[in-house]
């Protein structure tokens, strides 16, 4: 088992993030990339602060020195953001043959160019897929799997305040400014708001992915950007009529050689994937001459999503470096076995065909009750045929005691027969067992 | 530049479009990767069949032997299918120590492990991007990007065929056999359709992601697996009207060691990122304990998005190789200009508030008109008010003209304001310029 030893600068929301999936998620973490990473040192501000975590106090250090001439630490992790000190500690990091990873797209936007020519210069690694998208790997998809294509096109909903708050705005119908003072009294957005709401947040975002998508400079000061600031309710009713709803896209493409960089509100037709992107979500819209119309979408912030990332990139230098062929569908240590069907719980639609004849409703009722199965909705179509549609949505239930509860039911001379079966996936209200 | 010699097992569909990326996109993959990549043989059935391409005749053979002992030869693309003489073909190669790119998920459901374990026996390396999901690069981002997260569920409409089927029977409310048919006639399902209809493609794929999600091995034989057959237009109907839609999901879960594994028919709520997946697109949505949840969509098939991903895996394993960096925000070659706002094209909604008097609509039309800029749709509301909210829908028009018109419309004595301007993004109808 290899060791390697990194340094954080900076251990806010990202930080935290990252220290806590190093620790949560060793075993993967070690499983997937063969080194065990070790944090040695977190540079603060203040060392003395208190704070509400279990990082021994030994690891925190005001003096990026400490880290610098630490022959041992061979990765920095810069999650402190802002242009400057992250500038400098990062270019002294790369010239100490440090490796680089960082989620701070503002540097990168604005001065990307020069940190990825001083790590080429001095053979080091900068990786940077927190910067856009938050748990979205969406940098790696362009830099690797989509390196075949002619990008044609990547837009997306790159800022999740404003997704917060142009969702709000959409379903509550209220107005800009009552949106954005509840978002910062719950701390989606930041007192100064300008960042997010005037969209330099997501012009930063999208100088990153067009530079990657179209091959060129980073251009943040020809990216056309406008906030939010002036959508009105009216607005977006008018769009709701129109088929469309209003969201602030990034929009990055190229023909002939030509570029469009703008980040906007945009009508967004109804019927298209980046319309139900809402709340604080991601996502990501790129349009390739091979692979066409390809979606990536997920938590653009937060903690662990960003440092789900972070984490991500941390693996994949150590293992361009050590060359470590993890491979799949053979490189199982602990067995898992697979649940029977039966065992399988969730929410079943049911609909049976009964003859429709008085108690028969409280009868099948009854059957699904003894079997520990408990109904949500009925819906009884078709009165007065002979035959009717009797369809129940059940709450949670195994779907081995489903399948006893409809033994007994189709056994019921009223009942002609089991029409269908089938499990509701939810993915939100899940049960704990 | 260095070059690299490959060949390709059959070429069908997908190999038709490995062959058309690889000289349609020659300059980007060689910039991506570093090499230049030569098809030296193709395997064929039969090398007098006549075959509507550009591929140069002494290309073809129908002879393994002579790929096998081309010492020249160091990649071996296996696009035929099935499972023998797939998997013979590619054991072998492996043993003469060539790697190996597979769309082939029947192969790696059924025999994944052998394959893997002789792979790195002789070090070399098997990448399957293009099994699951077509040009959808989850693989690479279950393998790399999500590598510091448990997964706790994996689940997706994996097969394109049974999609469309369920969204034409969902928007048509037509039956499942006239589909059916109709997608038989249109070439999108087969003259046999059990591998797709009956969930068998989709469990394949279900098997090769859950390997690689749980850390398990593949339990091809362990999943569920309903079809579509059962489903009715009724059925359909019932799902709408409790607020769902009917989808062949494939779902892998893991809890506390227990693993579920199983395609059926599955009603998703309509809110669900799942629910708006539609036609022949497929979509996977992961969920980690750190990143949260992630959906990625794209096209599931097709001859250039399936060889976007197998070449995205040729470019993946010469960069492990040759170890190229290839960075980004500064590797540019040709600068490209960034066009200007005005030129942009794009459909525009203009709300104006005016008053409410005889002619205005009429000044204002015209005035659009003067500038090029035609209109799709108008609305007034408000009525009989002194000031009225009037909103235009724009056809396609350059934003330099919509400001012109805006220009001299807030001119006239009756226009009172322009309340908003709001580019549309159809992503759909892009007119050509």
């Amino acid at each position: 088992m290899k060791k390697v030893k990194v340094a954080l600068l900076g251990i806010g929301t990202v930080g935290g993030g990252v220290w806590e999936i190093l620790h949560t998620n060793r075993e993967e973490i070690l499983k997937n990339c063969g080194y065990e990473i070790e944090v040695e040192k977190i540079l603060v501000k203040d060392v003395t602060k208190k704070r509400n975590t279990d990082i021994p106090q030994h690891l925190f250090t005001s003096n990026i020195e400490d880290i610098l001439n630490n022959k041992e630490i061979e990765m920095v992790v810069e999650v402190m953001g802002g242009i400057e000190p992250a500038k400098e500690y990062i270019l002294r990091s790369i010239k100490e043959g440090k490796h680089i990873v960082t989620a701070n797209k503002a540097l990168l936007a604005n001065h990307g160019e020069e940190i990825m020519k001083t790590a080429r210069e001095e053979g080091v690694k900068v990786y940077y897929e927190a910067s856009v998208g938050g748990g979205i790997p969406i940098i790696h998809a362009m830099k690797e799997s989509l390196g075949g294509n002619k990008i044609q096109e990547v837009k997306g909903i790159l800022n999740g305040t404003t997704n917060y708050i142009l969702t709000k705005m959409t379903q509550e119908k209220v107005d800009f400014p009552t949106v954005l003072k509840e978002a910062q009294d719950k701390g989606y957005a930041e007192a100064d708001p300008t960042a997010d709401v005037e969209g330099f947040d997501a012009a930063h975002k999208l100088t990153i992915l067009s530079s990657l998508a179209f091959g060129i400079s980073t251009k943040f000061h020809e990216v056309h950007r406008e906030g939010i600031s002036k959508i009105t309710p009216i607005d977006i009713e008018y769009a709701k009529e129109l088929g469309y709803v209003i969201k602030l896209l990034a929009i990055g493409k190229e023909k002939e050689g030509v570029i469009e960089l703008r980040v906007h509100p945009t009508f967004v037709p109804k019927y298209h994937p980046l319309a139900s992107v809402n709340d604080s979500f991601n996502a990501v819209f790129v349009k390739g001459n091979a692979v066409g119309e390809l979606m990536f979408y997920g938590r653009g912030a937060g903690d662990l999503p960003t440092g789900s990332a972070v984490v991500g990139d941390m693996m994949a230098i150590l293992k361009a470096q050590g060359n470590v062929a993890v491979e799949v569908l053979d490189n199982y240590s602990v067995e898992k076995i697979v649940k029977p069907i039966s065992e399988t719980e969730a929410e079943y639609y049911v609909r049976l065909i009964v003859k429709d004849k008085p108690g028969v409703l409280g009868k099948i009722a009854s059957l699904f009750g003894e079997s520990n199965v408990s109904l949500s909705s009925v819906i009884q179509k078709g009165e007065g045929d002979p035959s009717v549609s009797l369809v129940f949505l059940t709450h949670y239930a195994k779907e081995g005691n489903v399948q006893e509860a409809i033994k007994k039911i189709i056994a019921i001379e009223e009942v002609v027969e089991l029409a269908n079966l089938i499990p509701v996936e939810n993915g939100q209200k899940v049960k704990e067992v």
